[in-house]
């Protein structure tokens, strides 16, 4: 088959890992008789050098035109970089919040799991990782506090803004029927995060949720309030399956949890709405820091690119061929920088590699 | 002299652990010559269970009435408490929201460090612990989401439900030179957490602690976002000094950094208004599990009575004492369940106590 990616390159390290991703669907293609074609989407800072704004019309409809999108990063150093002087919706994040809501992307999957192999890079104490854990958090990704009406302006001549946090049931219902689908097909646990004490859209979506689970018998759910659940993370990560949680607590927990693994790096996402299209990127940013020097971790986005041939693709087969081939690569101790091992003992183990090579070397195992 | 100390007990352990933080506060007096007297103030489940409400009129004028309030912890088990049967607006949590609200308690100060005593009980990596860390949360607790406007009504027959977020420039001003005064005394590093990439609140936030930080000079000053924050206090908690954020980021933060110390049976806390007068509590919960069984950690509610010393008394010996009381009775080896040692070797080397034990050993050290 032949099948359209919209591939948004973006700033940063997005354009050098963006390549290795298609390096690897390529390689997959060739292997399993598949042809992609890439169709280049301008998004985010590269976006605004070259036409004004961080996302055309005319990006959108390439975006609506293709099966998939593939995402490296975007955005800069939100202190030096001139794109941060323009208006709030002239920056390079308001482009991927308008992609999020045109494309109707409501459903954010982000897996947060430890690497056997990359234990050592995990922050945690070892009697606390245990086995390691895998959690899947489910972020609700087109309400609440980032879509809502905001305004700033005097009031009484005092300076004031305002974000509102909007729920509605059909929202909630949508996107806890996601979180228990995917508990099914996982330990079948849901743990349902809001902060139900004190605001009015938790409660809303704690009733809702619970509606929801009354369809899944045999799904355990839970309830944990948002500062509890952030405790819980670091004490004791091997208690969660499935995370559901609204935009803003999810945009916190999900990178808490990435970084819990010490494993961000290889960290996928997918953002889906009610069809088979969805947008995948690494959970990372665009570490403009290290950006054009050939050694930004590119596994994290081609494991986005296998989540695309498993979720929008039905590429299963495929899917499984890239996520062990990266599994052998770890296992046979190459590593890109930022999972180098910190102890000088344990360095000599292991291969230290560059960004193209990684993705040479997981292409070969395909 | 003779001080007034409004004490809030409240649900759960909170008796159990007040009780010995007040045996503490009179020792201290019998040494150094002051002399307590209290008055209990019902709020929370207490409360509701005596008067119908979680806070009465009457229980916020005796709290006004005090130097200081000294609290326990208010609430129970969120699923199986009939307290939580109860509309919003008559749970105990909303006793405690009403209390900072009528006492303009707007900064809230939480301590995160490790104990070096306790250093096996931090959940992190030994090489990320170092040399151990040390951070101030500086929380606005009277503004944003959790005081905002809310309802839940029908719109087009859909059920929906909305918060507010609403800050002003005074609101943010005065927090934020609460922010930097408290970094003036310490390391002089500031870190704004907001989510200026999105929000309009956020925004205003960075704006006016931007025009803030030009009085203090002598402080390094840092944005970061929250979801970044997030991701940094597991990563590497000891580049904090002062963490400046507001109400709802600083209750998920401020939750998560005491978790990372592993020592949150320790923690106390202030919220403080414009006055010498303050609230001090510990930063644990109610935990109504172990209610009752005489085993709850008393040194957080014990260290929440030294700040009520330090910062509403004016009693800098008083509290430099009674921290320092502390610190003998753990290198002395006294353990209660919660600090105890995990590995068998090393529980031979403490003696494990309970909770008035704990607070009888404090007290004689004084
Ligand atoms: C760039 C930003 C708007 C975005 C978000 O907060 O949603 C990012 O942090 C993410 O998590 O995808
Ligand atoms: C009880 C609750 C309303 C409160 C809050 O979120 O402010 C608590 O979590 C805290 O942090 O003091």
């Amino acid at each position: 088959m032949d099948y359209k990616i919209g591939v948004i390159s973006g700033d940063g390290i997005g354009p050098e890992i963006v390549k290795e991703a298609k390096k690897i669907l390529d390689k997959t293609g060739e292997v399993y008789g598949h042809t992609f074609s890439y169709d280049e989407i301008l998004m985010g800072g590269v976006s605004i050098d070259a036409t004004g704004v961080p996302l055309t019309d005319g990006a959108i409809a390439q975006a609506k035109a293709a099966n998939a999108v593939l995402m490296g990063s975007i955005g800069g150093n939100t202190t030096t970089s001139p794109w941060y002087q323009l208006p709030p919706e002239l920056r390079p994040e308001a482009g991927l919040l308008k992609l999020r809501k045109s494309l109707n992307l409501f459903a954010n999957l982000r897996p947060a799991y430890l690497y056997e192999e990359l234990k050592e890079a995990c922050p945690l104490r070892e009697d606390i990782i245990g086995e390691g854990f895998d959690m899947m958090i489910m972020r609700e990704l087109t309400g609440g506090l980032y879509f809502g009406k905001r305004v700033t302006e005097e009031r009484d001549g005092v300076m004031t803004a305002e974000d509102t946090l909007t729920y509605n049931e059909h929202e909630i219902r949508r996107i806890a029927k996601r979180g228990f689908d995917i508990a099914m097909k996982r330990r079948k646990k849901v743990t349902s995060v809001d902060k139900a004490n004190v605001l009015d859209s938790s409660r809303l979506w704690r009733k809702i949720v619970e509606e929801v689970a009354k369809e899944y018998p045999e799904v355990a759910l839970e309830h944990m309030l948002v500062d509890n659940c952030a405790m819980q993370l670091v004490k004791d990560p091997r208690q969660f399956d499935v995370i559901l949680t609204e935009n803003m607590f999810g945009d916190i927990l999900s990178d808490e949890a990435s970084m819990v693994t010490g494993s961000i790096g290889m960290l996928s996402s997918a953002s889906l709405n009610d069809t088979k299209f969805g947008l995948y990127e690494p959970s990372g940013g665009s570490a403009p820091d290290i950006a054009g020097k050939g050694i930004a971790n590119p596994i994290a986005t081609i494991l986005s690119a296998a989540m695309l041939l498993r979720y929008s693709l039905d590429l299963d087969k495929e899917a499984d061929a890239v996520e062990h081939a990266v599994k052998q690569v770890l296992k046979e101790g190459y590593r890109t920088i930022d999972i180098m091992p910190q102890e000088e003992e344990k360095k000599s183990s292991v291969t230290q590699v560059g960004t193209a090579e990684m993705g040479d070397l997981i292409a070969e195992r395909i």
